[in-house]
């Protein structure tokens, strides 16, 4: 009976309340689900702004004051929905361990936690996974529908770009070495091999903060070198996904072979490539 | 009688100065028409240059002379330029409350305002926006059809884009956070999670300031990790774009050859390049 | 009789040393003429780094003199290499006045100069523009032919180019106005606009040297959406290039239809689609 | 004999026991084998690992004490290693004068010479070339197939990116000359020509440090084109390798059909899709 139970159960029967409140609260289909979950995001955008505002030094005490009220009515409404959908969903434990249920969780917890134990204001920062949730609005399903030709082009280079991601490590480790063997000393930035490897990384993606530079003239050749280096690889990745780009756009062919039951053909075929049928 | 009278409107009789002038002023076919919008155009890139310069300080007073002297120079022709305007067209106060108005309106009002209320020389910045008219002569209409791809790609691939750039966002607050409790303290340049957040997008454009530096060992290897992930996060919307223009490509042609069914033909083709048909 | 005089002129008979001297300087055919480009190659990358060098201070004494050696030994091939120009060419006056004589000359005029007048050594950068004389080792014919889809793609991108470019420089002129607004004041880095230009450009390409940068909180905002504006504009012409390349593409096939003559057709036409005859 | 020998030589029958080691050691085919390869690629790792700590000043004593030790274990298990790679080859000599022997030697010199010899600690930094490795895990071969449209993008455009790479070096060197004659000075940071060379490629490849900046009006608005120049510059490769992307893409079938003559077939076409005849 199993199977049949919960469909059978009084309480999730057509027109009954629990049924109603877990469309709006866990469907975005219905005007109502949609307006919960548009209520919901600004919630969520106002508590992320919250936590960090509540960071920054130096405020005013009527803004401290504000703050710290406003995140108790965040606080105490995250919790009502919480309760809500511990209620009427059919295994609350399940959900409150899914991966949703333990952002909702730990995004109230901090505060709840703060109220009897000071200095865990940090663990807000959690709260910001809670912005996650924007996506149930956007229709992800046909969403990631629409991108499946780049996620195709993306699986489909994955080796090429594993291989050229190990290279540019290897190459990272080399030139820091090499960088920490021309600069380095107790006195230069360079200090040790894990700082120039910073640096390196810093300089080949073209940050360049400038807190450490090179100051001999060897140091800044070869920096001239890394960066031009650094400059080109980015042709690289690009190169890769457009090929495999191009590569889909051929195959995206939809005419079928009713012989062979062959469905990729380029897009002038009049016979199949495989058996010679007439398409 | 309101849908003839401007038409029979004497002031507006083939060969009326009133139309003469409006031809002149509002169009660019004309060969006179064309040097008019060239000397406006002229004047515009002056008048910005001279709020540009007047801002510099310490400049020679018969320099600070030259620049009053233009200023008011330019705001006259200005102001004529609005008043012929003005006095050509046949809804005056249509055109003063339209975008273009605006702009023209509020280029030569701050100077004006300034004559006798001092200290409002920022807003002759909006001049700037005048910069907008030098798109009259570029034949916009033709250039927008040329870029008609591109932009159907854009509009083609908005959706993508925005879930790419709300992933950004919800990466960028996280990161920001995580870095604050790294990184942050009373001390440190991490002074709050706004600032953390200002860290984060510098670093992930990969602009690198240095105003803002990491220090702990662990902050450094964060920070590594965000600037590869920014320096490769370029590669999506160029992937995402190149998707949409191969596409956009495929698609640019719909006629249909009745006889042998193809649809694939080049814009001016008048005959079905695989049958011979005419199309 | 001008018409036919320089090629009965004895001095450029066949076999006389002024033609071969001629075909070994002007031309890059034969070997002799190969390995006086390599030559001149090697002595202008020379005087180019010498150039560069004497501007190092605090360079010893003896490397002063060896680089003061280097430098009249270099002028000195120089001299000759161009009074054998000028002795083996038909018209040595066109040649000093054409766009190589003139960097030859200003290539040796600057040390024969200081020779006399002292404390012109900057004009022998100029000698750098040699370096463009590589080209014809690359037999640059060939080589821009190769180029010529990516030329014939910028050239067909150009309008769309300038359009972009237009509103990138609009943008700059808007956002370093309200940026001085924002940020501006005596005390600022910020302190006017031509400056806060300079900082818009500085940051949005990405460069971000981090020797202006805002320092209040509405500033920080600013310059966050400035950086991400400039790191999505580079987008924009990779796009438009990509269009402009994949037509180009489009184009490319070379079947001639014999009745209209009409070139451009796609790659499986069978038949003219414009006079629909058969190819 | 010569050519018969090594394969009839009883150490190498099969079954024995150095042929076995043979197999785990230089293959990566068998359990054994793969397993191999992981363990000696989790140790090179470690070492790289240790190389870099041992670098970082201001290590406690128990730390600098866990290096050592660990810095002899991994000694200890390469020399190990290059023991039984020698004894299970034919031709230990080759082996050890072979790119990958000397990477073997080098990785374990420094530490045997720095135990007679101290002060070469830095030489360890050699042993991350033996990363270089890991190919062997990841099946070179098949890899490199999948990656040969872009290798052969690459090999075909390699004249133009030369051109390219010859045009950015002139306008390097060019624009560095004339940044050094508005900029240059005895107190400025552009002290010598090699100095604005490399303050030039920080600024053209948006590395941006700002360890050198421009203070002169007239160097700022240089700065400016240069940062423009640099940002428009990457288009360029970009575009170079997409076109040649799509002519490879084109180019990757040259089976031609005899009945119709079509020359555009997919990879796996048995049969011409226009005719339907039989390839």
């Amino acid at each position: 009976m199993s199977e049949r139970g919960p469909i059978e159960d009084p309480r999730y029967a057509e027109g009954g309340w629990r049924k109603r409140l877990h469309a709006i609260i866990y469907e975005a289909d219905t005007p109502a689900g949609k307006a919960f979950d548009v209520v919901l995001l600004v919630l969520i955008v106002l508590s992320v702004t919250l936590v960090a505002m509540e960071t920054v030094p130096g405020l005013p005490e009527w803004m401290i004051q504000l703050l710290w009220i406003s995140e108790w009515v965040v606080t105490a409404l995250f919790t009502v929905e919480l309760a809500l959908r511990m209620l009427v969903i059919k295994r609350p434990l399940r959900y409150i361990l899914s991966f949703y249920g333990l952002i909702d969780l730990f995004s109230i917890l901090p505060t709840w936690i703060a109220f009897f134990v000071p200095g865990v204001q940090a663990l807000l920062t959690i709260r910001a996974l809670r912005l996650f949730r924007i996506f149930r609005i956007l229709k992800m399903a046909k969403m990631l529908d629409e991108m499946s030709e780049l996620r195709h082009a993306f699986f489909a280079s994955r080796a090429k770009m594993g291989v050229f991601l190990y290279g540019v490590a290897i190459l990272v480790v080399i030139l820091s070495a090499l960088m920490y063997l021309v600069e380095g000393g107790p006195e230069s930035d360079f200090e040790s091999i894990p700082q120039s490897m910073y640096w390196t990384v810093v300089t080949m993606t073209t940050v360049g903060y400038g807190d450490i530079t090179p100051v001999t003239p060897l140091g800044k050749l070869l920096a001239v070198v890394m960066m031009l280096l650094g400059y080109s690889i980015i042709v690289v990745p690009t190169g890769i996904l457009s090929v495999e780009v191009s590569r889909a756009q051929k195959q995206t062919n939809t005419q079928h072979c009713d012989q062979c039951g062959l469905d990729e053909h380029v897009d002038e075929a009049r016979f199949c490539h495989r058996c010679g049928a007439k398409l």
